[in-house]
């Protein structure tokens, strides 16, 4: 399968960038990058070791410079997309990891296991990755909203994200000594991740749903722990939650429900590298609240690793082909 | 002014270590300290350069080995001070920064800018300090409730705290690498900081509150920061939120309203080693929540500079002697 | 392969069971763990996501439980692995990854990559794994050695290791907040890893060798860097070096020499998570010093990665199998 | 005293700001800086909580625009300040905290306790204040040199510094995630410290210098460990390096000579926002190599709390006036 990817010089590129060059069923045969371009990828990242074999260059992206690709993994900046993809064959098939095209008409919502979208995913050449904070929220809170556990109306989702979630061109807003030690809200004013989250939450739901959404930066690299609190509907116990979410994702080997223990929810280093996606459930003592916790690596379920497990269902490779890695334990 | 602090092995301890040796109005004659005792302050400390002058030993602490003390600092872990401090003679001044004594008869609770408290502080002799979650979310959350602007139901609390939350006991489980590029929710089943908040709010509002609150730890060693989310009593606009807290924290030297500049809440770095709290408000667009911010450093204003001011109070010192220390810029 | 792991309570146990979970041709049947035992591996690792399939529990350690193996890793705190491993069956392979074997008689020193140690760990039972340190200062060093192109007296290693490198037991000497935002020099008085250095060089010089070793802890998980300063022998151009250093590492898989550029050398991110090691060279413009760098990931090159490699070898296996996972590259 | 500080955008100049605010000497009334021009104090640091009174907005700095000062900070990048600075007026004294003027003609090279310096400090109106890796090496250097104790050709200089040491123009080069968890050798090819600390020790000496100096950048925000290697000058005892380190400083109130415990050297953290420096002395076993450690703030002892003790000397007021906060102990 020959594949190219667009975006290398960004997070969520050179993440796609190491997958691929793991995975046996890739040959990449493009890379674009804007700021790096004329790099050898070897000089640009030592850390490949040499890999893959033969000396690619990353290339300014331009749609008539990829050659004949069986598929391509875009990963720009938002707004940066939507027209250079237009001009891409329809033989080619996209994976666009950007913003420009989620719950656009012709492009397929590719968080793989939101309940029915793996086989729209199978089906389709246009596939919009999810968002990395609607990854995280989205996996949490479907088996709640499809088996109507909880109030659609004002449901409130705290997250909190390492530092690659701003993206590479952050510059000295998002420096070292900027962003370490401290926490703080961000994008408070829009974000464009609000509606993503509430149009997919209502085709899971068949109703509507309204989110309060708000973005917090920690010092560290990776992960996405997204905290969301709605209204139960009716009494709730906390096996309902639990076997809601079970039943949900039963067979699926990226997203793991596991139990607070010792008061904890899940870890959002469980999951740093890979695929994975760790959920918790919790029901407020005081407020009879519903908790739900989502876990994950932004770079991983969140933007590139989601990426790949589409991409070989779009490929009709078996799903977790390239996604094996384990995140470091320690 | 002789004063003694307990539990100088402690983060909270040795914070009001260095505060009070920075003090110009108080003179340490009595450090208490079970893991360290033994040891010399100096030699415990190097970064103390030697200071205070003299040659002060960290002793076990006992009642009758304090000697005569116009104030005691107690900073134990929760448990251990209710019994020990009783024992301790009428005219000595008992500042509790653990949580033994919150909202007890015969103690005071020292949040001084919660309004109606700085008076009741200045006459009393028996202080309980704040916790450091609730100084956050209090803070935050008492301009609405004084002024009726939110409802009291199933206020969300949702916190993030460095690891100096979790006290020095904490050993492995708090180790670097184990608590290094990650976060998660701890103390889901129950958190004593719940009873402390509703009442502290219901005091203020002279009505019930009910409180959803969540802490979460993230990898850096002090701050708080806690994102409330709260239902608006009617319509509401911005210029009544900032109104309301520029008013109750009108003249205040360390509680500072900030309005939400490029999307962005206040920040926990700016507090860093000071007794400040900033205050962010907003208003979320699409489910008409009030979300206010606190942020503060847990062992400032969410512990040992907040007990400062409250001995200098107590003492009948300016308030905010020895607390003009500034957090670092960078 | 049937292969046990010992000590996975600890960081470098943990991350061999993570290699090995991954690893093709190796099958789990013992997890031993002293602090652990009685916990099932899906428990204690939620990050492995239930992998391996089986629900093995971790064991207390003993030579009598571990059952018929094909192979066993030890990851035993210095001096505890000694008696133990005397104990079972000479058809067993073992690999030590502790201190306690290093340059024993009827042991091979695991380094794979020092000139002339392949053919030895291929044919031996008995594997004493380098440490950490060791290992990324002999890489860099080994090729000048060989070449006789630096003198052997007063090498100076200085060394900066992540806090991975004290130990899982560390305690609360090694909390995130007793070591974040930190660096001091460690270990003064006396490292076990010098002997082991100074015997390694001599063996590859033919010459004795005296080394100054300083280990520095700085706040990440994990890493080394070693800088390693020595005189050379006669006038000395950085082509000899690279040239020495290009032959020595020719074709190998896991070790890759880079080049200075912009005035950097090797980092070790490029290296974390994986077996790589990197190496770059300078001369001192105003001393003549030749200046070597080793980085490399302390768990990886200086621990379980190295360990699985020489397992490999012994085993007859392909020498990369099961390491070709990419560090992470942001 | 008047006085005005260029570069308050840097992170030197945001840290003279803080140590100058709090200064009871001093009245700020000028604040100059390139990349906040135009931004009132209070808006570009909430973190000075509204001081200093009066509200100051940062201009582009001119010397036509700094109206009449007693003493003027200069905190520029190196090879601006030479030509802005020359066109001030001879009355006004200048510390330029920058690298342009050090040991150039009419110019006092400003590490106050460098043997022989103080008194030529509190007579010149030129300060060249010395270079952050400088003011360690030579601080833990000067005793040993002054009493003959180490032979003065190849010193080995291995110096690891936070991420402030590289100000804040570095941009993505620096960003969070592009440090985080890295070690790595910077500015290998040509560094302009090492003349400057080569001139220094000369000046101790009374005889040439040479330094190989390696300077590597760890991931924290502040602090400098400067680890020095020289061979000794006749057999050599532990008891001699104290003796001479402490005769050197006797009676300093912000450099420290501290004994080696556990195994352990001086904390970069125990000097955190103050201008202490701590010294640690060891002779390596194998070797008899002298290793002399120096630990400071890179922005403290090494720039801006260094500034202000010179502008303390040079305008007659007690040389610890506003440097008495100390660091944060956890």
């Amino acid at each position: 399968m020959r594949i190219g990817i667009v975006g290398v010089s960004g997070y969520g590129g050179s993440e796609l960038l190491r997958l691929c060059v793991e995975h046996p069923g890739f040959e990449i045969v493009f890379a674009g990058g804007e700021s790096t371009a004329g790099q050898a990828l070897a000089q640009r990242f030592p850390a490949l070791a040499g890999r893959p074999e033969g000396a690619l260059v990353i290339q300014r992206f331009a749609p008539e410079r990829v050659g004949e690709l069986d598929l391509l993994f875009a990963s720009l900046p938002t707004g940066m997309s939507r027209e250079l993809l237009a001009r891409l064959p329809k033989s080619m098939k996209i994976v666009d990891v950007g913003g420009d095209h989620r719950f656009l008409k012709g492009w397929t919502y590719g968080l793989t296991e939101l309940p029915g979208q793996r086989a729209k995913i199978a089906r389709t050449t246009r596939l919009a990755n999810p968002g990395c904070y609607p990854a995280a929220a989205l996996l949490a809170l479907a088996p709640l909203v499809k088996e109507g556990l909880i109030e659609l109306e004002n449901i409130v989702i705290d997250a909190k994200s390492g530092i690659t979630g701003t993206g590479r061109g952050g510059g000295s807003d998002y420096g070292y000594v900027e962003t370490n030690e401290d926490v703080f809200a961000y994008g408070l004013e829009s974000h464009p991740h609000v509606p993503e989250m509430e149009r997919a939450l209502e085709q899971v739901a068949g109703r509507k749903a309204t989110v309060a959404f708000t973005a917090h930066l920690v010092p560290m690299s990776r992960g996405i722990l997204a905290t969301c609190y709605a209204r139960p509907r009716g009494a709730m116990q906390m096996a309902r939650l639990h076997d809601a979410a079970r039943a949900c994702y039963d067979g699926e080997t990226f997203v793991k429900v596991v139990s607070v223990e010792n008061g904890r929810s899940a870890h959002t280093a469980w999951a740093t590298g890979s695929n994975l996606a760790f959920l918790s459930y919790g029901i407020n003592r005081r407020t009879g609240l519903v908790i739900a916790f989502g876990a994950i690596d932004n770079l991983g379920k969140g933007a590139a690793a989601q990426a790949v497990q589409n991409a070989n269902l779009m490929t009709g490779q078996p799903e977790s082909t390239g996604l094996s890695g384990l995140p470091l334990l320690t």
